[in-house]
């Protein structure tokens, strides 16, 4: 199996990267960026360009059986400030990759990373099934969902197969501790330093982690699925609250984690949590890492970076 | 009440004015092109504009209290053939729409004209209620859809009112027989030439028609609707076949309507209609047109023109 994945460089496209090569397949990194040399030995090959611009990838892979759909501009934050840039880079731009592979007649399956915490909206029941309403409350999961359709109805008219994963949040080493996601890596690297950790309400949030090799699996697994299923949610399977993670984060380090306390914010759903029930039945995948070893290894790794 | 009718020019925008108007609204239509001179004397007022382009028509109308969402690129067949320009006209039109609002800081209400025969995709069962999963089955729908999202996330974020009104397949007088929509006026204006009508199938398949007129005193409602519900299904309350759209021509003609019978389309639900409840509870609207009157009133305009 050779497989391309857009964003192979970042975060999440270097454990799925890894983790597919683990498993079999001949991967490839996409990327406007290059990976640091020699940062990335399981890859097969590794493309400097436009994700969302075919020419200027395929040929260089030498085509792919499966592309893996990390790409993204943005993030629910910048999404919501500029929706237009995302629309037009994130939706028109997967567009524009589903009429190349058209217009080139290739057929791969494509993967796309969908966003659980975005696509539903406000949970009605959790855990969240895929068969829970969608209704976005921002601009990042409405163009996921979006994203989602325009695979789904590509399938249906150009038989262009398609599976969607619909991830929780992942976390784990290589996750950059300065952005705006990514609340495991931001408090593990604050609790390291000694710096206070900032906290909306109780701290009795909880939301769904999903370690990020683990999600390799789910997209390996995906890559192979031979079902009718074609939306798949990829959590941990339990939630964890934020007072979980500041506990976890003490116990590896053996000090307390001051917090710095803000008032809860209205829009925050104090539960967000997948159902990963159809993931387990139809791709036979579950994740395995256990949440403390989990946060265990985004800690060791982050205590080898500046 | 001012209220700017996008698109009202239009077949619908002429029947959503003429109605608004008669319950006591003053009605400007925005629209690339003019009405006929004299067409329209029930609008207050006409602007030649690019309905997305806020600059050119909000002045001009002298600011409005609501906003009728008629503007529209794009038919479902337009739409799949080009899916990038449904959506850069569409959906980035709008968004450019509601940034724009928000950057001269005027709130006037939203009315956006959705398709119910679009978003929801293949019914799991009838009649549709707004709850029913929105799986769209084609890029028209998508759009449809993915704006609806921001008008919400809009009104959550930032505070502009909107109300969604999910159309089913409108007609009336107005209606142009040679587009690819419409199949009454299609039917009609063949019929009434002694030309045979295209039908797939056994001519069972069901859809769901409302008379234009009646989507104009949704609209209004809409337009002073203080209850909680933003998305309301508008359809006409019952089903007819393709064969009762024959049958109904048959009769107000006296004469047989011949047919041209294709082989029944495997993507064609065999039943569409919507459940209107939530519009009779909260909006107090119901469609008062009688399918067989208004066929017949369809079949009167269309004697009138060449």
């Amino acid at each position: 199996m050779r497989c391309a994945i857009l964003g192979g460089a970042g975060f999440l496209g270097r454990h799925i990267g890894r983790t597919m090569a683990a498993e079999g397949a001949k991967v490839w990194s996409v990327d406007r960026v290059l990976p640091v040399a020699g940062s990335a030995p399981w890859l097969t090959g590794q493309v400097q360009a436009n994700c969302f611009d075919l020419a200027s990838w395929w040929d260089a892979v030498g085509g792919a059986d499966v592309v893996v759909h990390l790409a993204s501009s943005t993030v629910p934050a910048t999404a919501s400030e500029n929706p237009i840039l995302d629309v037009q880079t994130n939706l028109v731009g997967t567009l524009q990759l589903l009429q190349d592979m058209r217009s080139r007649s290739v057929r791969p399956r494509v993967l796309f990373a969908s966003s659980g915490g975005a696509v539903y909206g406000r949970p009605q029941a959790v855990p969240l099934s895929e068969l829970h309403p969608t209704m976005p409350m921002g601009a990042y999961g409405a163009t996921k969902l979006a994203i989602e359709h325009h695979l789904r109805i590509e399938e249906a008219q150009h038989g262009l197969p398609c599976r969607i994963l619909r991830l929780s949040n992942p976390y784990g080493e290589w996750q950059q501790p300065h952005g705006v996601q990514g609340v495991i890596a931001v408090f593990a690297h604050r609790a390291l330093r000694g710096l206070p950790v900032d906290v909306w309400g109780d701290g009795s949030v909880v939301r769904d982690f999903v370690y990020a090799a683990d999600v390799g699996h789910a997209f390996m697994a995906a890559a192979r699925h031979e079902g009718e299923g074609r939306i798949f949610n990829i959590g941990g399977g339990a939630g964890h609250s934020v007072n979980d993670i500041v506990r976890t984060l003490e116990e590896l380090l053996g000090h307390a984690v001051p917090r710095n306390v803000f008032p809860a914010r209205p829009f925050d759903p104090p539960v967000n949590v997948l159902d990963i029930q159809r993931a387990r039945e139809e791709l036979h995948w579950s994740p395995s890492m256990a949440f403390e070893e989990g946060v265990a290894k985004s800690v060791e790794w982050l205590r080898t970076v500046a």
